[in-house]
């Protein structure tokens, strides 16, 4: 069978598998932190190595001298243009207008695809994890922002210029919350990591009693999403609280996909899965208030089954899909 | 060429009319208001009747005693299940559970076919009206409520339970306005007609001037949206304002469909398109400001072209695809 290797770039690490084509297996799994102060080149380079030392590693795991590797499919940060393989802009990485695809392909002599990285976890969550069978998938990726994904009868949906599923950005609460992007109540404004810790802090600050501090050497500065779920889990009020708001912003957020896409799965991924049924239950509550009962009747919400690797699975299903029609 | 006959089902009136399969005219077109209170029997003898009524009619237009009538295409609300033709619940009829396409097809002696009403009007206006050549189409139906449909590569869009594109009920503000489906912040609860209304009224009831009460003879009771813009067009400050804020609204709204679904045309129908430039200018505005940049550049933004009859051509149509595959 032939190899596909998956890469998965952000703009805090970059991971790298190597599969065969139906998706059984994952070999030569490798990562990197993402050498963004070293500039755009060499992020280049540290990809080529990876997809080297993935394949290096995958030889030896399968005891063969030779691989019959068909190409390799990148997921990366966007908005980018699939056809032409540019990536238009990616400020995590003070990258604009930068020919990844051609890049990869030319450094490492493989046939290469790109696609949007929250559009290959949500399809690597269809292929091989938690959205299997799912006819209508929509999948919220929460990290240091939120991205998203549409997967449509077994194939990315990229809308009219590459930029659908940009579930992060859009608005909750249209007098709200100030966003990175310049606007107010967007989603990401509530939920994604670094907000979900910021309304932890503010808490915090106006003088509530809580064990966060303890958790981080009362160095507030070191307090992350992931004190607020560990806080939450030792049964912490404000933490559990900050859990149970983050649920709901969440579950307006995706009522409001479900009112419009009324998808068969919701698929979440990131570090946000942690809090587990704290954050699943009112979640569930607040969108069976808020979209239309067909639409919750017919919907699974779910956390992700391959964290950490849903982007390189999705990466391998998308390079499939563009050069070889489907999955 | 075969006729295909037309029926749009709304709570205030049926309109009917007969189109050659090619949808290049409207032959027949008739109307009456819709007898709810007379309960589901009149409404459904009603609805025959017009299907009567328009098959005579376009007779007498062609000059032709015989015509050949492929069969009944079918809007009405929903939600609703377009594969056994069952209307589930249509608050506005007083309906559950009525099995109208089978109810039509026995009446008439014709093939009948069931869709949402507002995904009809959406692909009329793909089909015959404003969004023609759109490959990714969103239309949002302003009336009494505010319907929505999506029509994706010349086909209704559906969902997983035939109740995607419920546009008026994705949440703009979570803590804002109660909607009358119970929730708070819909859509609806701002820009549907009524809800127009009400806001100048709190508007002219706070105290403040406008030439709106003499607009209605001074009872206010007869404000309606319509009062509003006609207000504005004679140059009121408040129903200025009040259409501005609708534009925003909207904006909001849109430009989640926008981020979610990146379409190349978004469609709007009903009485608000009255209000033209005044309302899609800032309309337009408040997209541009929350929606992606290339999300923005692909996308259209239009008033619909087919007052009245989108509906009419769109249950058409949607009776062409479930038939014989496609328009």
């Amino acid at each position: 069978m032939r190899l596909i290797v998956g890469v998965d770039l952000g703009g805090t690490n970059i991971v790298v598998g190597t599969l065969p084509e139906d998706g059984s297996a994952l070999y030569g799994q490798v990562s990197e932190s993402t050498p963004v102060a070293a500039g755009p080149e060499a992020v280049v380079r540290c990809m080529v190595e990876l997809v080297q030392r993935s394949l290096d590693e995958t030889r030896r795991e399968l005891g063969q001298a030779r691989v019959d590797v068909a190409g390799v499919g990148v997921g990366a940060p966007g908005p980018l243009d699939t056809a032409s393989g540019i990536v238009l802009l990616a400020p995590n990485l003070g990258w604009r207008d930068m020919p990844l695809r051609q890049r990869i392909a030319a450094a490492t002599g493989l046939d290469a695809t790109l696609d949007n990285d929250a559009n290959c976890a949500t399809f690597g969550e269809w292929w091989r994890g938690a959205a299997r069978g799912g006819r209508i998938v929509a999948g919220l990726t929460i990290g240091t922002g939120i991205g998203g994904g549409i997967v449509l009868d077994g194939r990315i949906y990229h809308g009219a210029s590459d930029v659908a599923a940009e579930f992060g950005h859009t608005t909750i609460d249209a007098t709200g919350r100030r966003c990175a992007c310049g606007n107010y109540g967007c989603l990401e404004a509530y939920a994604s990591g670094p907000n979900i810790a910021k309304r932890a802090l503010e808490e915090l600050e106006s003088g509530r009693p809580s064990s966060i501090p303890r958790h981080v050497g009362d160095d507030l500065r070191r307090v992350t999403a992931q004190t607020v779920y560990a806080a939450a889990s030792a049964g912490d009020e404000l933490a559990l609280e900050v859990v149970r708001d983050t649920a709901k912003f969440l579950g307006v957020g995706i009522a409001n996909i479900m009112n419009i896409l009324n998808p068969d799965v919701v698929v979440i991924t990131g570090g946000v899965t942690q809090a587990g049924d704290r954050l699943f239950g009112p979640l569930r509550m607040e969108v069976g208030r808020r979209a239309f009962k067909p639409a919750v009747d017919a919907c699974r919400i779910l956390p992700g089954t391959l964290p950490g690797t849903a982007g390189v699975f999705g990466a391998a299903a998308a390079f499939k899909v563009q050069r070889w029609g489907a999955v």
